[in-house]
């Protein structure tokens, strides 16, 4: 029956996709040690892809959880619009301008504009495939859902009183044009890249990248309304811890993908063992930062913060980004680990300096970013603190610079910022005329 | 140590399942050139089958986003007893139903019924294996979250006020029988195939055949009382949007399995090559529906519309379904954006016609589905407008005219709407006596 | 293009990770033939194990949905805690305590203490690897999963009375030293696996040892204030059935991992045409007791209760565990219902016990785990009724007795429930000062 099944299906996507010569690919067919590095790698792509593009749902459910309730329509909106954007500019302007190949503008540091991905052709053969490489369609997804994750970041900093238009317009500039020219330094071939800065999966070029984009924003837009008054720091809880401990959850999930693809090969013994030996390292640092938030918010304030777990679980995620292969389990525990007690200090470090960080995004994308990218020297040999440095520093500059410019100018031409009745009201109910939860909130 | 432990395991093993001749296969070991694309399809199936599977919770935590608090606990109950029902349906009929192979009742339309289905054997040897395709257990669990994500689609329009048990008999026919014989007709091999009808994963075959069950079901069950009053839609919002976005984000996931397992093969370069691009698509296109509602219903109403962009997502995902695999990224990007434009115009539209769909499954489902249906034409040269319309029909009248007769009958035997009263109070407490969000709602 | 930016990328990589001589691998490579199996056992163990990972958040969730609201800061604590010490545990001691291989201290009882688990070398070449199995790190991942699982389940029994440390030192010591000790009697290839016993994934050694450590538990930290007053069972709904059934969906998800990672290999035809073969069962198991439990609940109550088809999922779910493979799908269907029987018959009856068991992980892990452990012998010829029977004993005997003896302690040296006051005030307010929904609930 099967059989006959199979020809009934092969006979319809036969009549479905006339060039699609699967009998023809079979008869020449290259063996699987040709063709198995180059499957595996592009099954690699789609797993980890599809991984890292459900961050998106954790960033928004995350970010859904720690925000009040009245602005909670307004921060899915922001969430879902963001990952549309990002994924169009990346398409329009973005892969390519990140991966010029040999179409650098000024060599190393700027790639083609206005080149738009196009996909490997339908069915393509295994003489006109990178099989070295992975095809073209998984490479870009999986680059994709990256850029996104970076403008996640943002989202979270500046919730509870930003417009949705210049967000979004901020987003369109961080992800066709910002993210793409700074990541192409190092992914893209660039200069970084050639003296030798190491970034496995992006906790500079990605994570500090959003972190710093995140800062600039929110230095530019103020504190929210009452957050910061006569010297004290109002605390303004989240709305739903249950929805932030599943964001939480599902980012660690997601993380898997983030980091376990960054491998870039799956197609070797040595290839896809070091995608695991990544799976067991990001699993410890994440673990490792959730329990030192937990041991540190009992001691220092004698009762734990769920909050600060959360944190301390992602900024031990983001610690481990930069160098998730070569430590041993040993190493990741305490590199993640050193994350979540980053994130314990530098929440109430940033209130102190009146930053308005709703969910943390700083601390943990930024300030743990920064940290894991040094990290990689202790058990990276071809690492150099000063290269690390470097890295570093250009990224804050260009970003932290670039983001600067982009959220005064739009904040001269349209606003950035929302009124005061309409902060007080709730964005929800102020700007999006939708309540997220209309019939729980006490009167 | 390994190979210690191994070995231990291995001999677990063996003494668990005599019949697992580990070793005797591994003697008489086939080449990975023989063996390799069965086991990369299988493994597509399994994997794309867990991602839409995940759907099923998609459709529950999107209707029950939508759904009035008072009615939650009944929506998520027809969610999980829905997936389940079509589970052990499609086992019990379904899947040979639809799949006949040689044993067509009427040749080309009705397979063999009551035939059950049965999985390879335990450890099969690679030579009773369907080496040019995949194991049985891997294609039915593939098939099988297919057809439950058509009955999904009926539970959200349905909602608020149709009784738990005529709705499952309704799954029931559904599952069991109306949606594996058309399904049959063109994934069985049957005469929309021959014809050179072109539907890849199934905008018309499972989604518009899901809306058009619930438009059927919908116009005989009637609107929720007081929701057309007076010449007014009197708006009904949705208890949790973070829950609904949590949905979209679900089913967004799931469709990257629904669409890319769709490709049937992942064992050449060319067929795993076609998978990632179908991802890349898929995203496209569900980032275009959203963009679009976002942008039109930012001019439209003068407000963005949350509930209009998740749906415009999911509408882009649907218009992508019938071909992810041929258009260009641009291609994906316009078919998904029509989409979205299509469920902002179709909403009110609906409502005009005093149609009640709960969650807008109609527009994203039905009138989506048949747009991307229609829109195989532009990219697949294979394709013509002309058995695209005679496919859309032939689902069009069989399910609605067959979806019709069975709400009818229901009807006429048990009624399927709860009383006055009951939808007043809510069906949480008036059918199931359990609420579920027993400490949040207003007094 | 792609050429040149995958040179690009392979010359950071090579420039980040010196060691990893990726060209001379593809020089000196060895066949896929040869290293194909490990490659896709590598491959399932970490995809697996994602899945695996995700049930922490789907019992988190579960039980988050099923207690009241004023305890869910602390269950979603105790929740993501718990998984972040059992990861540090397993690798602390739990991974070769379980898994000794030529290390054990009494033959077949206990392996080597305190070795930590050592990762393959980055890079490891083929000549290198275990390449009759998987990467050490991809089988530390999925193994490391599966004890989490084990502590997840606890947590849901004892909650909204227990005291975060003492929990999460109990959970320290189930994971690093119990579970592996007696997970080894099988797994680790020790005295049950020498007689026989046969347990797939571990309806007993997972599921049940959770069930038993939970019983202790319930029994020496009694039953929540007023659960049981003047003969009277008060039900104590739980505060958000959306999320409780998210956490049903999630696990069943992941039980595709749980369930179908236990195959243990996935290089041949036989093997993973078996994985999808559990794919197929665990799913129709789940969906059976789901039925079964709707069914049930139905009949005897004359109202569906959506809580027992939840856990009716859960029980079938535990029920295949044991043996997923050999059923076929109407063995599955069977097996599974008995178990969605045992839910709706076990909860009333633990409560008639006067043990309060807050989700009812009990009769879900524990009573569903021991029939899943009996069914094995009738669809597995080489499990004998005894020898299950034994190996239910000896699971019981040991984590029951252990557990007693460990709450015990821990009552003693620092007690471990909280306050009465705490306890009506609810434990976020109390224990956490931190309440998970702080606009919604009533006054």
């Amino acid at each position: 029956m099967n059989s006959l099944k199979y020809t009934a299906l092969g006979a319809a996507a036969l009549v479905a996709l006339p060039g699609l010569a699967f009998a023809q690919e079979a008869a020449a067919a290259p063996t699987f040690d040709e063709i198995g590095p180059y499957i595996m790698t592009t099954l690699l792509f789609c797993m980890a892809g599809f991984l890292v593009f459900f961050m998106a749902c954790g960033f928004a459910m995350l970010e859904g959880g720690l925000v009040r309730s009245k602005n909670v329509t307004m921060q899915m909106t922001k969430n879902i619009a963001l990952y549309s954007f990002a994924a169009i500019m990346y398409w329009l302007i973005g892969f390519n301008l990140m991966y010029p190949g040999d179409g650098w503008i000024v060599a190393g540091w700027v790639g083609p504009f206005f080149n738009q991905t196009v996909l490997d052709p339908v069915g393509v053969a295994a003489a006109d495939a990178a099989l070295d490489y992975a095809s073209v369609g998984s490479d870009f997804f999986f680059q994709l859902v990256f850029v996104a994750a970076t403008a996640s970041i943002v989202s979270g900093a500046l919730a509870e009183r930003i417009k949705l238009w210049p967000f979004l317009i901020f987003v369109i500039v961080l992800t066709g044009v910002m993210y793409p020219i700074s990541g192409s330094w190092q992914w893209g071939g660039g200069w970084l890249s050639e003296m030798g800065f190491s970034d496995f999966a992006g906790s500079t070029i990605v994570h500090s990248v959003g972190g710093w984009a995140a800062l600039a924003g929110a230095i530019i837009l103020g504190p929210r309304l009452g957050k910061y008054k006569d010297g004290r720091v109002n605390p303004m809880p989240g709305s739903n811890l249950a929805l932030a401990t599943l964001g939480t959850f599902i980012l660690w999930l997601g993380w898997f993908g983030f980091n376990g693809g960054s491998q870039l090969a799956m197609g070797t013994v040595g290839d896809v063992s070091d995608v695991s030996r990544i799976f067991a390292n990001t699993n410890m640092a994440a673990a490792a930062g959730s329990v030192a938030a937990l041991i540190l918010t009992q001691v220092l304030y004698g009762k734990v913060d769920l909050t600060m777990v959360l944190n301390g679980a992602l900024a031990g995620l983001v610690s481990i980004t930069a160098e998730p292969l070569a430590p041993t389990l040993f190493g990741a525990l305490w590199i993640g680990a050193v994350g979540g007690v980053i994130v314990v200090f530098a929440v109430p470090f940033l209130d102190k300096l009146k930053i308005d960080d709703v969910v943390g995004a700083i601390p943990v994308h930024l300030f743990a970013g920064i940290w894991g990218t040094i990290a990689v020297v202790f058990y990276n040999d071809g690492a150099s603190l000063g290269t690390q440095l470097v890295g570093i520093a250009a990224y804050g500059a260009f970003t932290f610079v670039g983001a600067l410019i982009v959220w005064v100018i739009l904040k001269a031409v349209m606003g950035i910022r929302v009124s005061e009745e309409a902060e007080l009201q709730g964005l929800d109910v102020a700007e999006m005329g939708m309540e997220a939860y209309p019939e729980f909130t006490k009167g």
